[in-house]
């Protein structure tokens, strides 16, 4: 685990050993705590040493103009940016005067447990100053799911060795400094102190600060509360919390400034003693609302968890994460790297949309920097696709946050000379901040993105009420754009030419497959819901002709085939092009984009992330089993994966065409993404949609799962290493429970009316209470296709690669 | 003229008479004088007013960071950039204490005279100043064609009505302050104080000062000495220079200062008495010379200058035209303004390229900041095929320059991955500072155009000596290039895929035409100049594998050919590509590229330039007949012009299809780019392209002149409103006169040894002084093909508009 022997394989939480600061700042995402709304990184309480600081607020961001030499018309002059927000992790320790750092002194122990039940992290460190005194510090965050504005801290210190003095410091620091951004454009920009100061006040064990962003004028209040606890005596648990006076020994202090609020308390610990501080930290923030107000709704949320108290929000997260694993947990046998790696991508995946309410999905979640805190169309290819089997209100709110963007999208399609809307390829607030057109604005694909999410949530969960409502508006929106950007040529086919495909090192092509299949099924997903949903159909000024009009281009859609070599194109003319020379590369020279310039990767076969390939995974239909075996050994070998999309999707059509132990090394990869770093940039946050892959590879790679209308189908198969595989998928109210096992597959529907089901591409009714246990029928063995040289995934065997 | 009744349509000369300050920047760029070496805008003498003040030493760049919000792989950082080096123009007036303004006080007459002959810019002004005082004001300033450090000014003030004391300073000014940029990213980027002073000196009438640039590390000196003439009796001419000594009622001074240099004189006038001044300006400058050196070597041009005296200056800049003239000039008969135009354009190509040993020939010349003052193909495309037939070694320096870049376009290669040399797109100084590759590094087709430049202009003159030596460096760096750069299909043929063509609305395209026929020829080129200069090539690594290799990619090279309509697409699927809608666009909007973005420009069809047809007047034997009338008639309807490199080439090819007065329209439209600013861009300098397409539109369009070998082809044909047609060009030591008349042409050969050329496709052998007439064939009536709507060009009837 992150290359480092100190991180522990178990089935429930992700534990660290040992501090190794080489890898602080990739553990520092790993071990990051949020909860869709609120994001706190694991940062060491003390704030150093540090890899990357980091709170975050979703929605909140400052705004920075984007360069450029020669500019272009419809270019976009500014762009969002995640800003780092008021610390209010801070508990710094003195101890006889010398800082507790872990950087001096001597670290006896030290213990990270990231908790998937509790939801909490825990931390236990046993520490000698350099003076020589040993204390052992204990402490459990963790940002509330139950209560959104509010994350907590439970601090211990305890005297081992002999009488210490301490002052604990409670801090709220706002414009932290950060270090320097690399060089690697991946990484956010770095917004140096991007708060202004408006308020600061202290009363009591109380602090608030609020500032106000510069260019994009958001109000950000942070305040903290404290209890502290007793001097528990020696091997006796912390009480429950009440305030100590002066008398009782313990001293408290508070103050405010302008970018830094302050609670201390000190007092001197005997051996054995332990102090105990409890933190409440709330977060508001409101581009409307006023300075009072906003001041106000974060006072409230404090009072609400001091009433609520420690043992009540580690009850209430206790709670919700049980329901949530009774709804969404996969079991893998066999293999428990990839069994704990599936759990933590399960419980970031949570974390990072549980509370986004009205907010978008980031790529990096609220885990990191990264992207510039940007989100993209894998939350609707890869992120929703989980959440809608597994946190359905997640998915419905991150399209809500589509729908709410919609009328910005309008203009910049206005912009663009096109109908409908056009929606950014990157943003925080809305608006489109990619500099780069061709692999931006030309990558429109992103729209059937959001409009296939609205069709898979609907699917899913039933939820025609959104379906009709803010889904229609966005098919009917993404619908428009499509028919007035392609056209039909003489032949009465229909064509989209000049646009860029997933795969980002080809771009701006005629008839891409992926984009043209997508565009398709949005013209299809637009009529349908217009004819379904009539009024709001007219409302949106969607008459018979256009609904006839989005299928006739629907109908005649070019899908490009070259018969010479029986493979699907990517895009019209790829496979007439020059195979890159991946011979010449070193594996040291990955990712490709760092060391060829464009117009070379754009000019040659060289795929960097599935493109056809995840065509054949969504449009299981348009594909036969012949084409789907043929394209995939094509693009096999012309994928370089130099992205996190890529290794989740090729695992599940491996998976599909027979390549069972293929896909095995592909899950790997998909589930070690940030857990081992394979892309080397965990530090700036985690990937969301690599660990949404690595339920993918599971569920739809193994489980075979696929579903394009209500219906689930299923075609499970399980590679040697493992042993059984079960997981559950919430579709609405009903609960099914599928525990595959090298032989057969059994299906449970534990909740819910009855279901049908396909396997193996038969139907099968399914009634609660009564599972059904069906043959597993594995693929014939088909020969081993290629990858680029060097290329190939590390090779997996159960629990490690070979 | 420029908008302006003020302008004359005379046969030699450009007249002003009148001055508007609304086209003050457009007159300084047609005004201005240069020498391939220095250039001065036609600023006027006292310096404000100004449009744009503006004097260019060819090469003085300075260097600047390219930013981008989105880096990539091979991303230039820094950019070169044109400054304004330090002024010398200056001459100061003031009577009786009012500074000679022409925004104040009563402007009675002004007049300005752009000499095609004498090489001069004369100017007349008659003044009287607020206070009432009136003078006659007359400069003449020459930029010289022989002496190329040096400029002067002979300047004289003449009291009118009264007795008036003026005062002239003659200056020197080093970092003027400059207008701000336009928006418009096609201006030049202004540097502000580009020059750190490092001496200064006045001694009697000389002023030296000496700066060196900050980011280049340029060393620039620039001085100027001066000789007071007599007062002048009235009506008598100015005598012979002689210094005046004090007691002749003339005061003079010298001053110098970092940024300033200043020589006064003073005097009172007597009414109908001139005080006359003739200045001297020398410039100098080096990257690798000392300070020492660089101003010894002013100083030296300054005493040959003051030796050769004014009128010395002024007799050997006329022997300089009158050779040059009699070489290249071109009779225009039945269109008055067209003459003026063509002489106009062959003078400014002239002055941009007669002296530049070792330098750049830049889009705009010396004669203003625009495009950063970069060169660009359009040198060796546009502008070269006129050199080579009217200043054949301004041709060969400007390939001589290329050849000094040859190595560090050779990293730019191997930094692309490629052989061989890939010149830059845009440059000063011999590196890429193009940040936008769609439009920049993916325009492979400019090496291929310095490859045919070599061709042409061993053609051309015979200069074999060049041919095989540096002209044999670059025909094999760029062959190398072109061979890595493409590869062969399973089919066998060569493929040249991912590359921009001339037309810069498409981009990143396979097999475009233009560009695989350049390549095509350029490999050939190589291996025939390889063959021929086995010793050079043996240098040079190039053994008879290689030749063959290139002879092989050569022969095989895909032309794709679009049965269905019978035309060539401009690339590889660009006839499927939807039809740009222009009736949705007023003329307003054009150029598209203010108005629509580039990726909706790039996926339709949509023609900023001639791309196809540009090749189909440089290939004339690979198109039938019948495919060039269907190419033209084609890719007319989709071509908008919005680049100034484009109605040239319609204009040969809509004569050489039969569309006489089409092609006669687009030459009106050539030749008055800069003289009506039909692009409203003349204010940053004139368009050397353009201006070598007037000459093209008539030299290649009504006389129909190819050369693809050592034999000059015509097919000479004249529109209804031209009654004749006659031009010299010259082909090494042999000068052919043309003489085109309705009915029959007239070939003369003036001088050299005895010449084969084809008329209307059959060869004629000529002798010196042996006239041959032979009969004008014209070309079947064909149906008038359509433009873009609104983007017709302008009728022309004979001497203008219709």
């Amino acid at each position: 685990m992150i290359g480092h022997p100190g991180f522990r394989v178990e089935p429930w939480c992700l534990r660290e050993t040992g501090l190794d600061l080489d890898v602080l700042a990739q553990s520092e995402s790993v071990f990051a705590l949020a909860n869709g709304h609120l994001g706190w990184r694991g940062n060491l309480d003390e704030g150093e040493p540090h890899g990357l600081p980091g709170c975050y607020l979703n929605g909140v961001h400052e705004s920075r103009p984007l360069p450029y030499a020669e500019v272009g018309y419809g270019y976009p002059e500014a762009g969002d940016t995640v800003i780092n927000v008021t610390n209010g992790k801070l508990l710094r320790l003195l101890v006889d005067d010398e800082p507790f750092d872990v950087r001096y002194g001597t670290l006896r122990g030290h213990e990270r447990v990231l908790d998937f039940r509790a939801g909490t992290l825990t931390r236990t460190a046993e520490w000698t100053s350099p003076a020589g005194r040993t204390v052992r510090v204990r402490s459990t965050r963790l940002v509330s799911l139950t209560q959104r504005a509010i994350a907590a801290v439970r601090y211990e210190v305890e005297a081992l060795d002999g009488p210490a003095r301490v002052v604990l410091q409670s801090e709220l620091v706002a414009n932290e400094e950060l270090p320097a951004a690399e060089a690697d454009p991946r990484a956010a920009a770095v917004l140096k102190a991007p708060l202004r100061p408006e308020r600061h006040t202290a009363d009591g064990a109380r602090v608030l600060l609020a500032h106000r962003t510069a260019n994009t004028g958001l109000l950000v209040v942070a305040g903290m509360d404290h209890v502290v606890g007793e001097r528990a005596a020696p091997d006796q648990p912390a009480g429950p919390d009440h305030p100590l006076d002066a008398s009782s020994g313990v001293a408290t202090g508070t103050e405010s400034r302008p970018d830094l609020g302050r609670f201390t308390v000190t007092t001197l610990l005997a051996p054995g003693e332990r102090l105990v501080l409890t933190k409440y930290v709330g977060y508001g923030w409101s581009a409307a609302r006023s300075l009072p107000g906003v001041a106000a709704q974060v006072e409230a949320a404090l009072v609400a968890a001091g009433s609520t108290g420690w043992a009540g929000l580690l009850a209430e997260q206790r709670a919700y994460l049980d329901a949530f694993w009774d709804r969404a947990d996969v079991e893998v046998h066999g293999d428990d790297e990839i069994q704990q790696a599936v759990r933590f991508a399960l419980f970031h995946l949570l974390q990072a949309g549980a509370r986004g309410e009205g907010r978008a999905l980031a790529a990096k979640g609220l885990t990191g920097p990264g992207y510039d805190g940007h989100a993209f169309w894998d939350t609707e290819m890869f992120v929703l696709p989980v959440l809608d089997y597994a946190v359905p209100r997640a998915a419905r709110q991150a399209l809500q946050w589509r729908r709410d963007t919609l009328a910005v999208a309008e203009e910049r399609a206005a912009l663009l000379g096109l109908r409908g809307a056009v929606f950014p390829w990157r943003t925080i607030g809305g608006r489109e901040c990619s500099a780069y057109w061709p692999a931006g604005t030309a990558a429109f694909h992103l729209n059937a993105g959001i409009a296939a999410a609205v069709l898979r949530y609907r699917d899913v969960t039933g939820d025609d009420e959104f379906a009709g409502g803010a889904g229609l508006d966005l098919l009917v929106a993404t619908a428009r754009m499509w028919r007035s950007l392609g056209c039909f040529d003489a032949g009465g086919r229909f064509r989209i030419d000049g646009v860029t495909g997933p795969d980002e090192y080809s771009a701006v092509a005629d008839n891409n497959v992926y984009t043209n299949l997508m565009a398709g099924q949005n013209l299809r997903a637009a009529a349908d819901g217009a004819t379904d949903h009539p009024a709001r159909a007219a409302e949106l000024g969607v008459d018979a002709a256009e609904i006839e009009d989005w299928r006739r281009a629907a109908g005649a859609m070019t899908i490009p085939f070259d018969e010479a070599l029986g493979v699907h194109p990517q895009s019209e003319g790829f496979t007439a092009h020059e195979v890159f020379d991946f011979a010449a590369f070193s594996t040291r020279r990955y990712p490709l984009l760092l060391h060829v310039p464009y117009f070379d990767l754009y000019r040659k076969q060289v795929v960097k992330q599935a493109d056809l390939v995840l065509a054949m995974q969504l449009f299981p239909d348009e594909f036969t089993a012949a084409q789907k075996a043929a394209n995939f050994a094509y693009y096999e070998r012309l994928t370089v994966r130099d992205s996190s999309l890529s290794a989740c999707t090729q695992a599940v059509l491996a998976a599909e065409t027979g390549h069972l132990d293929l896909a095995y090394d592909y899950l790997g990869e998909a589930a070690l993404m940030d857990l081992d770093d394979l892309e080397h940039n965990t530090r700036d946050g985690l990937h969301m949609a690599s660990l949404a892959g690595s339920w993918t590879a599971l569920v739809a790679g193994f489980g075979g799962l696929r579903q394009t209308g209500a219906t689930p189908c299923f075609s499970p198969r399980l590679p040697a290493a493992l042993t059984r595989l079960a997981f559950t998928v919430s579709l609405g109210e009903r609960r099914l429970r599928v525990d595959v096992r090298p032989d057969a597959a059994t299906y449970t529907l534990r909740a819910g009316e009855s279901l049908t089901i396909r396997h193996n591409g038969e139907p099968h009714d399914l009634r609660a209470g009564e599972p059904r246990t069906l043959p597993v029928v594995l693929p014939p063995a088909a020969p081993a296709p290629g990858q680029p040289a060097g290329r190939a995934p590390a090779r997996r065997t159960a629990g490690g690669v070979r």
